[in-house]
This record gives C-alpha cells, structure tokens and sequence, in this order.
C-alpha cells in the first residue's frame, strides 16, 4: 500500500526552485501525517510523484488537503516484472469492477523496461477480462465505469482505482509572511486560506473591538483559527491580538459619526502596518469584496487604501457572497463564522459610502489617531500557536 | 412566454438603493436584448423579480449572461385564477414530464389570492396525476426528475421547468469606474470580467510594449476585449493603448538588466495611475497571482505596490492557474488568449525575484523614468468603444 500525491505549479517552475518545493511539500505531507497519529508515515520523491509509504488509505484525505497537492491516488504497489504488474492489476481489479460495468487500463512506463506502456496496457486489460469473464465486464476506453491506472517506475509500480482531488495552490509557507486582519466572519478565514494556499505564511491578527463588541466575537475567531491551523501542516500559524478600545473611544468623539467605519477600518490597517513592519511581513490580507457592504464601496476603498503604503491584499475582491461561502464550507469555517454574534455597537446609523480623503485625514489630526495606533501596535499580544 | 429573472445581492440592500439597482439591471437586460435583435423585449419589475416578455425562449441564455442575474427562467404565463393556473401547470407538465418519471409541484402565491400556495400545489399534484396516468408517472418531492415551479403573483401567474444558472454578481457600472492593466493573456481578461462582474465599469488599457513585442500582441489583446464587451450590456467599456516603447528603451540603458521586469512594471503602473486620475477611476486592476511566475513573488509585489498610491486591485491574487483557466474558459476568452505570441524581447534571462525598493528607487532615479511615464499617460490614445 502506497499513496501518490501529484503537484502541478511546482513542476513549472526551474530545475532549481523545483527540487527545493519538492522537498518543502514532502516534509509537509510527512509533517501532517505524522501529527495525524501515523508515525511510520515516510515520503519519497520520484519522478514527479510523491509516494507516502507507512499510512493506509484513510491517510490519503489528510495527504489531498496539503497545499500543494493536486491529487492523490491510493494505490497498491508491486516489482516491475510484467508479470508482477499484470497480477496485481487483476487483482485490483476484481475487487474494484462489478458485474455489467465496463473498464479500461491507462498505463504509464518511466525508466528503462523491456515494455512500453501500451504493451502493458494491452496485456493487463486482456488478463483482467480473462479473470472477470463470469461478471459480464468488457472495455470501454472512452467512458469507463472503473479505470484502472498503472504506473511502472524503475523498479517498482503502482496500481490504482480511485483519484481524490487535492487542494492544489503552492506548500505552505514558500511566498514569504503576510498579517491578516482576521474576524472570524465569513470572509476572512476565506481570505486568508486562499493566501495560505499560495505559500504565503500567515500572521493573523484580531482586533479586539471590546467594549464595543462582546466576548463571543473573540470566541468565534478563536474557533475559526483552529479550524484553518490544520492547512499550516509546516511552519507558524499564530494568532495575534490587538486591543482596539481606546482607538475606537477616540474615534466615537469625533464631530462626524457617519465616518467612524471609515476611521475605525483605516485605524486597523495602520495597526496592522506596524505590527507587518515589525514582523517582515510584506502585505496585509483583508476579507474586503467589492460592493459587498456599505464600507466596501469604490470609493471607500480608495479612502481606505491611502492610510497605509504596504500592499491591501484582497483575494475576495472580485466574488460574489454565494462564491464565498462555498469556499468556507469546503475549508470547514463555515459553521463556525455563521454564528451569530453581537454587532459592533460603534456602527453609526447611516454610514457613509463615500468620503474624501483630506476630510478624513483631517479628523484623524484632530483626533490624534495616529498616536493611539502606534501604541495599540506596540501591545499587539501572541494568544496562540498552532504547529498542526 | 415570459422569462423571469432573479436577482440576489441587490435584495440585501436598503430599499431606496435597491430600487436603484432593480432599475438598472432591467435597463441592462433590455439593452442587452434589443441589441442582439429582440426589439420588442420588455422588462418589467415585480416582487423581487424581472419579467421579461417580448422575447424568445432563446433569449433566456443572453439575460442569465447579465451581471446582477442569478438565475432565469423561461415560464409560460396566465391569470391567477386557479384553474387558469392548475391548467397551465398540467399542460406544461405534460411536454416536460416523461414516461415513469417522478415530478414535484413547487408553488409561491404572493399577492391577495383566495387559496395559498399549498393549496395550490395540491391541486396541480393531483391535475398532473390524473392527465399523465398513462405515462406511469409519481409524485417524488425530495429528489424528482421534474419540478413543476408555479409562481403566482397578483394577477399573473408563471409557469416553469429550467433554471438556467445566471452570471451573478452586480449590475455593470454600479461601482464606480477602474482601469485594467489589459494584456489579453489568460489573466487579464479574468481579472477584468471578474470586476465588472462585481459592478465595475472599466477602462481597458493596453500597454504597446513595440518594438519589443511582434503586433500579435496587440491583436490578441483587442480580440480578448472584444469578447469581455458582450458583458458591458449598457454604460462605456473602452479599449485605450500607451506607447511604451520610449519607458523600456530607457529601462534598457539600466546598468542592472535583473530588474528590467520590475521597473517596467511599476512604469506601467505609473503611467496607470496617471491616466486613472485623468478619468477619475478608483484603482488599477491587475491579473497578477502569487507565486505564479517570478515577478510575482510576495517580494516583489511589495516593492512594485510601493510605485503607486491608487489601489492595486488583484482579483487572482488568491487564485491557482487552473482556476483561472476554468474562469477564462467560461467566459469565452479562453481561446483568444491561449493563442501563442511573441514574448517581449526585453525580458532578462534571470529576472530577479527579489529587490529593494531603495535600490530600484534609485535606479528610476538615474534613468529618470518618471518624466518618460508622465510622456506616454498624456499620449494615451482610445482605439475602440463597445456599447453592447
């Protein structure tokens, strides 16, 4: 019994960085099962492959969900002598083609053999209807019910039925560290999965608005960082508070309530500025999605974005709500942000959609934010640290 | 025949924006219609719904093609009293449901009716029945093969089959205006469509990097906005060019070829900026996705956000080249950019990954590329203009 995991991205990129990658997916995958309570888990790269020894099957979902993975294939492994492969091909495929259905062999030969692929594809599909002529099977090349693949590498080959897909992007960790503003709702665990998925190494950062919000705010994105800890299979996932309170005291004297959205959301990112300047950290993820709201306007992004010179990174710029949610239930966070949670009670009745930037510049002189935000950064606290 | 429409987000909003929106998703719908030769096409809005009449059932694929449009579906119309209705249902079912298969009445009655809406799929159940009795037909509410829809609203009641998926989003030039840095490759005519999806009326601009790209480059680009005009149903979707001959000529004088790539690009963003302040849109949208080539590490995308102030809207970042593709596919741009062009002669053989912004500050500063950018954004020419 094998796993096979197959990448994608990694293999576009140069001899150089290939191996590297490589190396950085295999020791994840090993990381992830390991942790996972399969300690003889062992990963070995082979042309283009990684092959996980020491798991059984039900290791193979954990394998499909290491960023980097595109599919895996549970398979069972033999020598390559023909009549080895040919065997347990058949084999295979007794248990896995039932009466009436029809099958077809897909075969791949890499190294130096005294057989072709088509040579073994021919032989193994013979053998397999020869083996199954009481169950009624026959070929069907086009549209198969079972395909039953064969890949013979140097010494050894592999024999596989089943494909699970994995969840592709780039290993964790391999595109440098970005914070993210991190609530818990829908959109930011969404957000910042789909960074983690193209390498990037996440800090994220919550912004504790009590006593404006309640303790369950708090809870919920808790909850919703444990549940993305088990995507960070190698490397610090850790999550970082910040307290908001005085900034937002500050804020609500200001002589124009319509703006505290506004001033509150441009408070947060040079909070998080900071905290990204004193971590190396070099972009700042946000859950934002155009339109999707009334802060999340055109024009108010404009606004938004001028408070801070580090780049606003904003994977859910361009989708829809439905479309978010279908990610979050797929990476588990769902259940977990639709929980109800008291509001933010320094939310004004009409807030405003546009505004100037010289306007809002000029509140914030005279509230004296900036100097609320350098020291809220300063207290920034580590709650947690997961290594999944 | 009617074909109604239905929309989402636009339902979430307050009610005076909704309206708003409502209006201009039925101007879209009608536009869109009468250009493609449906010249009598009417669109009318009522209950959280868009009827359209005037127009074909084939019709139906161009109004789900419409951003802000979730779902459609082709109904057949009468009044509401329930026999009108109940006979309807039964001659619709009678076209749509086949020889032993399972059915299901889905019924909504809004409006001053005498009977509601369960009242009324009984009655059409059990019509159905007793017309289709010969072809063995059942009733099957939890998985059927065919679902009846019956909407009564008021006086009218509408009777269906087909969902047909609608494009979603929000309608075209709702949120302001951007412009795309549009190349015609597989992104960025992905990134574009997925932000006038989200309401966003765009200014395609081409950067014309001749004499170091052959002019299938400009060609592919002008076919690849030619296809995202179909989306533009109402409101300007222009395509303008910026010579950017002279800027990389200049760059090219660099005594650090490595970074030719990051210099040009931030000189593209400059002259971006500069022309989105002249039209007075809100940021810049790139197809850039990390970590897909060398220039796009989280490294250098830092250093290249630094060149501008307006916001870099990235609607990939987030996304792996397979999903891209899938998006480029469905929505017919897939073809045009897949074509193979020249690459730019100007590219290094080893392009850096990583750089300083100090440094290439200061390399901008030696070449003085600035003055070069404020030249090629005041020759900006407009070559096309959709109005779809």
């Amino acid at each position: 019994m094998a796993i096979l995991a197959a990448y994608n991205e990694i293999a576009l990129k140069s001899r150089y960085v290939r191996g590297s990658l490589e190396r950085t997916l295999a020791a994840h995958i090993e990381a992830k099962l390991q942790k996972n309570g399969y300690t003889e888990a062992r990963v070995e790269r082979k042309f283009g492959r990684l092959i996980v020894r020491g798991a059984p099957e039900e290791a193979a979902s954990l394998v499909s969900d290491v960023f980097g993975v595109v599919f895996v294939l549970p398979a069972e492994e033999t020598d390559s002598g023909i009549d080895s492969v040919v065997d347990l091909a058949t084999k295979v495929a007794e248990e896995a083609i039932h009466e009436e259905e029809s099958f077809a062999v897909r075969s791949k030969v890499v190294g130096d053999l005294p057989y072709g692929s088509r040579d073994l594809a021919v032989k193994a599909g013979a053998a397999i209807l020869e083996a199954l002529k009481g169950k009624n099977v026959r070929v069907n090349l086009s549209k198969p019910d079972v395909t039953v693949g064969v890949e013979v590498r140097d010494d050894e080959a592999f024999v596989f039925t089943k494909t699970i897909q994995g969840v592709g992007g780039v290993p964790y960790g391999t595109q440098g560290h970005m914070v993210s503003l991190f609530s818990g709702g829908i959109d930011s665990p969404v957000a910042t999965w789909l960074m983690m998925k193209r390498g990037v190494a996440v800090y994220t950062l919550f912004m504790d608005q009590t006593p404006y919000v309640g303790e369950s705010y708090l809870r919920r994105a808790e909850e919703a960082y444990e549940a993305l800890g088990r995507y960070a299979s190698v490397g610090a996932f850790d999550l970082y508070v910040a307290l908001m309170g005085d900034v937002m005291a500050r804020i609500l004297e200001s002589r124009e309530p319509r703006f505290t959205c506004i001033l509150c959301k441009r408070a947060m990112y040079r909070i998080a500025q900071r905290f990204a300047a004193y971590k190396r950290a070099k972009g700042i993820i946000t859950g934002e999605s155009l339109g999707q709201v009334a802060s999340q306007t055109t024009d108010n992004l404009f606004v938004l974005s001028n408070a801070v010179s580090i780049p606003l990174i904003r994977p859910l710029i361009g989708l829809d709500k439905v479309e978010i949610e279908v990610i979050a239930r797929r990476i588990g966070t769902y259940g977990i942000s639709a929980h109800s949670v008291e509001g933010c009670k320094a939310v004004p009745t009409t807030p405003a959609t546009r505004s100037r930037i010289s306007v809002i510049e000029g509140l914030e002189e005279e509230l004296d934010l900036t100097a609320l935000c350098v020291d809220a950064a300063k207290k920034i606290e580590k709650r947690r640290l997961i290594r999944a």
